[in-house]
């Protein structure tokens, strides 16, 4: 039998990230390379008690089918959240996704004709890159400095079916886009209507001073907003959103029903319970505490460990640092030897929609301790100046 | 801000039967509409102690990010439960999915281009049309009798990229594909080359003889197998399986990944913890029992109430009536009619891919108790007598 597969499929190939955390599940290597949030912050405990009290009032309404935007109480919910960060919305504009990585599968479903252009940040999330991959878009590459995609970069641009932006701490590289370069952004995008796709999953991680309002709270008309309770409260629920202006909300509704009919009503029960109980008012606290002590130990792991020629700013939030690496190396080509030496991390290449600078890698300072940090920074170290 | 969408985005539209829905929720209106399985049937008992039990022994491995597969225990007892009707796999060609409407949706991503030809049955699944509708296909209708798609018509579809059929119980028409044309399907599917897409929601929910093995059991390397845990577990968790031929399973898996990375962890070892205890072996009689009871009151209310002119089979099966009305009778006329007299059916139009039959309307018979049954069906003789 020989199947016809469709001409997307040319396009889609296996995570290399998926592969490198398949090595990382070795024992005894340190892995500074996937972005699995700590178990140590898990609200275990809320999430018992919570399972607990859906299966006791609502156990009816928590099986069986329920509706595609999602439980209304939760888009009130994130409605209200958002509303503190500046965002002007209704909850009508809130459609709950399974995770926000669906948020991204939805609106490339809505927005990407095959050939359609889309432009992205340098680098740029791996995952969003996939998502929109599956429609077939070309790609444009906005440059970017330490603070984000230069507003000069978006003039190439016109004519895109979106901007994909990850403002906040962003994955990889780090960086928050500073309130100026925002507006910056805002101001050029409007210029040549050009729509941004604002993904939020890191801004609740900052670990000195709060990142600027979103792009939304800008450009309300202009710019699809995703967040995401994986960071703040576990990923293996699957839970995100997508809060779009009202004139997408027809489509991507109806998007999301081809898609999975709905986002499982337990768990969006689940997580309300946890919600309504002001829980993330000591949560957030206590793991924006736990990360700032492993992101202060990679900062540190750095400065003492890395040879000379290597460059990295230290991230005010999120859960990565982006290491450049001298010019002419490539970092994944390194990764065998790091690993041997017990240390394993994620290389560039791979965030880039294009292909772009191999000489640099992605460290996430979530997953491991801070002493496994220094350990594993100090491997990496051997490693580079064994092979540089 | 004019946004430019997606062509694709032409091809959807507001799910008829979301807006039928609404209608039936006000009060007063029995519902033959929906296809929401009886509560009464919902294993709240069994869940309460599977979601204890997974936050008290693995609540980390539950909240945590998961493989995009599935659950390794979860597909191993998928594979399990296969094997007992004839199939013959191996785990690792089960693919986990947000319920089985997702598996759809990465069965169209895989295996459908714009313009690429799509068989479909007469009547078909409304939820396969509007996944697979997404990815632009051209359709092609199967030419069908009681017994399901005529072999002879399979030639018609050569070059198509799939026949999507729904062997047991079919929503909408309740048919069960014998044991005979099943083979005689397979003999004429392998000779044009035509891949099949076996869709089995509710193969475990006969109440006369169990159903004939699957077209899976027959042609392994032709027929990609979906399943669902909603039809005999709860819906509200959002748990299907994809079993493809070696190799889709590639494809299928980043399809997956780019989707939405994974299944909820936590949904799927709540439910391996129930399916572990067997729970099954008595909840599946159970089930068949009380829906052979509601199969059985609306079998009598059709015959006892409905006018002459109208024709329909007992199904075996499932969750539907489908009731055939005298030629040139337009259902969806009759339909705000019916809901004065305070019932709701759906119009049978809305389940072909090509427009079909408007003289025909689905009745769901597990959500109304036996006396709504009847209360409903009366209501709607009166109405065809009144309208007819």
């Amino acid at each position: 039998m020989n199947w016809h597969l469709a001409r997307r499929t040319e396009r889609m190939n296996p995570s290399s990230i998926r592969e490198i955390l398949k090595v990382t599940e070795r024992p005894g290597i340190i892995s500074l390379a996937g972005g699995l949030p700590s178990p140590e912050v898990f609200p275990v405990e809320a999430m018992r008690e919570a399972s607990a009290k859906v299966l006791r009032d609502t156990p009816v309404e928590a099986l069986q089918y329920a509706s595609s935007e999602g439980l209304p109480e939760l888009r009130e919910w994130v409605a209200g959240h958002l509303r503190q960060s500046g965002m002007r919305l209704d909850a009508a504009q809130v459609q709950i996704t399974t995770g926000s990585q669906q948020g991204l599968d939805l609106v490339g479903k809505v927005l990407i004709d095959a050939g359609s252009r889309v432009a992205v940040e340098s680098p740029t999330y791996l995952g969003a890159v996939q998502a929109f991959g599956v429609f077939e878009p070309e790609w444009t590459t906005v440059p970017c400095d330490d603070d984000g995609p230069l507003p000069a970069g978006l003039a190439d641009a016109r004519g895109a079916r979106l901007l994909y932006v990850l403002p906040n701490f962003q994955n990889p590289s780090g960086r928050c886009i500073s309130a100026g370069r925002r507006e910056a952004l805002v101001r050029a995008a409007r210029e040549v209507a050009l729509p941004l796709v604002e993904d939020n999953p890191y801004g609740d991680l900052w670990y000195d001073t709060p990142p600027p309002p979103p792009l939304a709270a800008l450009w309300p008309e202009g710019v699809v907003y995703m967040g995401s309770f994986s960071k703040v409260l576990a990923p293996g629920l699957r839970l995100g959103y997508v809060v779009a202006p009202p004139q997408l909300g027809p489509k991507l509704l109806q998007a999301k029903q081809s898609a999975d009919l709905h986002t499982p009503g337990f768990n969006q029960r689940m997580v309300l319970e946890v919600l309504r109980t002001g829980f993330l008012d000591t949560h957030l606290p206590a793991v924006r505490a736990a990360y700032k002590r492993q992101r202060d130990a990679m900062a540190e792991a750095l400065k003492a460990h890395l040879p000379a020629g290597c460059r990295w700013e230290v991230p005010h939030g999120g859960m990565f640092f982006w290491v450049e690496l001298p010019a002419g190396t490539d970092a994944a080509r390194l990764l065998p030897h790091a690993v041997e030496r017990g240390v394993a991390f994620v290389p560039g290449g791979a965030f880039y929609a294009e292909g772009g600078n191999p000489a640099t890698m992605r460290l996430s300072f979530v997953t491991a301790t801070p002493e496994q940090i220094d350990r594993g920074v100090r491997a990496l170290a051997d490693t580079l100046r064994a092979h540089l």
